[in-house]
């Protein structure tokens, strides 16, 4: 199975956005053009200012109805969701949603069909297959709005988006930089949203670090450079995005043992001097500590994994400002 | 026994209207005149206006705490209850009350007690047990009103008004009508509501359609017409209100197979060729595809399944302003 | 062990107060002098007139977000911390914290951590662990208030501090009266941070009553006067607070039977009549009944249990608003 080409369907930019080229679902990076890439990452800029003040609340979404549709459990991004929408004025529900409802079924239609004469406004979907949101969005009434909050390892754009904006608030114009995505990209669905993201803004050099067994086969074709020495890939690098271990996903054996993992390819304070002086290391979080990042490097000067976690409610505020049609300039 | 006439104590109406003959609780569609039966009705019409609307919420009742006391599970009549609070500026707390309170344990009065002391203005309650919200009604406090959610199979008052405002606003005055409640009418909460809220409207003609073994002894004395046969009863109605089959609440053999029962009592496009052309199919939800309706029906052109989820979050706007002496009436 | 001195670390004084002497977090009574104790006590005092308004809710700490860590269950207490942050405006995230996190542990700091970089401005804390909202207050960010809803048997300030408003609401002037606190003094996290607080109000006559096996030892070096005998104890007091037995705590056999100790030290009325003829009745509830408390004086006339409830709340709204640095003045 080839995890970069799992997409169901109709290309996602005819169904994420408006005839007027505006964001009307946010479903995948991929399809989104560079000008809507910046917009979003300028609207996010603003909302960082706000989070900063003491009143963190703007009345953008008052009146609006935030469903979070979680089909696979992720307390933290729930969470940051969540707190996106109540810092927006939105009324926010949370449903557990069962396992057994599946994309195809009946069962997840009338739940959706329910939610929408509820007159919800925005669903956010979390689900371990890969299309689900697609599938939702092809579906829901024109009026409803839907966030990818992660569709297996297909695609997780809000924090592809986060970190982006982490880079471009850290290191500037991303023409200048040289990226280095490291680990297990075969079953991230954050490292390809990612690499289109850094693509279609025009980043430098964008290199994958990892075993071959942890990177998809062709991962070459997306424009990347790839590694399999960590030491030569860490080079003079800007930017250093370490992915989590997915053991929870792996069946088989993908890695020798997770001590061998850490051998070849944990980031630590040795192998962080490789890169460029000033570079910045990021993770998704949370991180396997003494896997594929040392606490020291997690937690060091050159670290800016929590300002990841601070710009993640801002790009989630911008996403759902803008799916809304509404306009997210904030009091400066 | 008969699911008729469990109600224990008092009559309601002693019980749920003010000395003015106002709303106090809702415990029970019985005892509710015609003119309050109306106003509800009318008070409906206005929110279902504003729920069309971009911002749909308004500050009645800012300040107020909400109670959802919810014995029983039930996510989807305490999500729209929660929302139809939260659309009122309300504050919600929904709390998991633990199987082992009864209606007339310490223990419940302990709980209704704290939660009086912590200010709150109003209980909506949902409970196995017929009764349950008459029995918190008889013992709160007077400033805190009482909303029955569906107690035991007695009654479901604001499912009753949801049904009589979706036939109101489809089908217009009651009295010209022909309406079939069609199923297992003995273990509904909502059928005897109904039946109940239909005669004191007025309605033109009610009927109840099932096998002997799921219609309760007496019905007819409730003033509708009895069928066995459904393509009898089905002829010429105007309104088709299909049940749930309560399987969960069956104990011992009420019918012999669910594909025997659709033969009989399952409602298909053919039978519903039946009824007036332009009859409108309704059903409480979730509905049994395949055992009560066919998805043909439920999902055509005459069905209105979807709307009655809408106008019960409008019902339910009404009754909880009205029980808190709060003018429901909404900016235009 | 004595759990009269499990407090580690640095003197809770120079943790809870800012530079200023105000409130900067809430774990402890102790070190709290008497001008900010008789300040928080006034505070709740204009709180617990608006709650006795139609609406409840003052827009003090909007914008603000308060997480509830709760890593020890409490329905009860949550709900209060709960409903007065939403009195106060603020938005509300409850996080169930997984029993593995330890208080030194590295992933109770990162769940900290991540917490801050969401810009949470409040923690609530619970734990089972004496120390837990001390050692939590050494480690956050600076901006970010702390307040022990209790640790393990050490204390549970906002407790002590409604225990005291409600003497000071129903019995006036402290220092005219007799105060005795009674039952298991050795679990009670209640009734250590009880003691400190009268004595540094200067309370006319504190006295504990209770066997051996449930007093601290050393307990009279807290200035108050030690009964074993009930009878003698009660005589003459203007308030008897009564101490929940804390059957769950209890490890081994400090009482020989449930049966026994209601004979020794469970408060009848005929008990009560040995007390100040307009004695009040306190408990922090949920109450043992016929343990430690007939049914009769619980929910007798001289009981101000269910206003301590309602109490709660005020305090725990001054006590929010205090450690934000607003000024808790409400519209009379």
């Amino acid at each position: 199975m080839n995890a970069l080409n799992p997409r169901p369907g109709p290309l996602p930019n005819t169904l994420q956005l408006t005839d007027e080229r505006q964001l009307r679902h946010l479903l995948d990076v991929e399809g989104l053009g560079r000008p809507l890439l910046e917009q979003i990452l300028d609207n996010a800029e603003s909302f960082a200012g706000l989070n900063d003040q003491g009143v963190k609340k703007v009345p953008l979404l008052r009146g609006k109805t935030v469903a979070n549709l979680f089909f696979e459990p992720s307390t933290r991004t729930r969470t940051t969701f969540e707190l996106a929408a109540k810092r927006l004025s939105a009324d926010v529900m949370s449903l557990t949603m069962s396992a057994s409802s599946t994309t195809k079924g009946e069962t997840l239609l009338d739940t959706l069909r329910n939610l929408e004469a509820m007159q919800c406004d925005m669903f956010i979907v979390r689900h371990a297959e890969a299309g689900a949101a697609h599938f939702i969005a092809r579906h829901v009434a024109p009026n409803i709005a839907v966030i990818n909050a992660g569709d297996g390892r297909h695609a997780h754009p809000t924090q592809a988006l986060l970190d982006v904006f982490t880079i471009r608030r850290h290191k500037g114009e991303l023409s200048r930089l040289r990226i280095a995505i490291v680990g297990d990209v075969l079953h991230s669905r954050v490292a390809r949203s990612e690499i289109h993201a850094l693509n279609t803004l025009a980043a430098g050099e964008v290199r994958v670090i990892g075993p071959r067994t942890l990177l998809p086969a062709g991962v070459e074709r997306l424009g990347v450079q790839v590694y399999h020495d960590m030491d030569e890939g860490l080079r003079d690098v800007d930017v250093v995005i370490m992915l989590r271990l997915q053991r929870e996903r792996m069946q088989g054996a993908f890695i020798p043992s997770e001590h061998e993992y850490f051998q070849r390819y944990g980031l630590t304070e040795a192998r962080l001097a490789l890169a460029a002086p000033d570079a910045i290391v990021m993770h998704p979080g949370p991180a396997n500590r003494g896997v594929e990042i040392t606490s020291e490097v997690a937690d060091g000067p050159q670290s800016v994994i929590l300002r990841q976690v601070t710009y993640g409610l801002s790009i989630r505020m911008a996403v759902m400002s803008m799916v809304m049609g509404v306009n997210p300039k904030v009091p400066a």
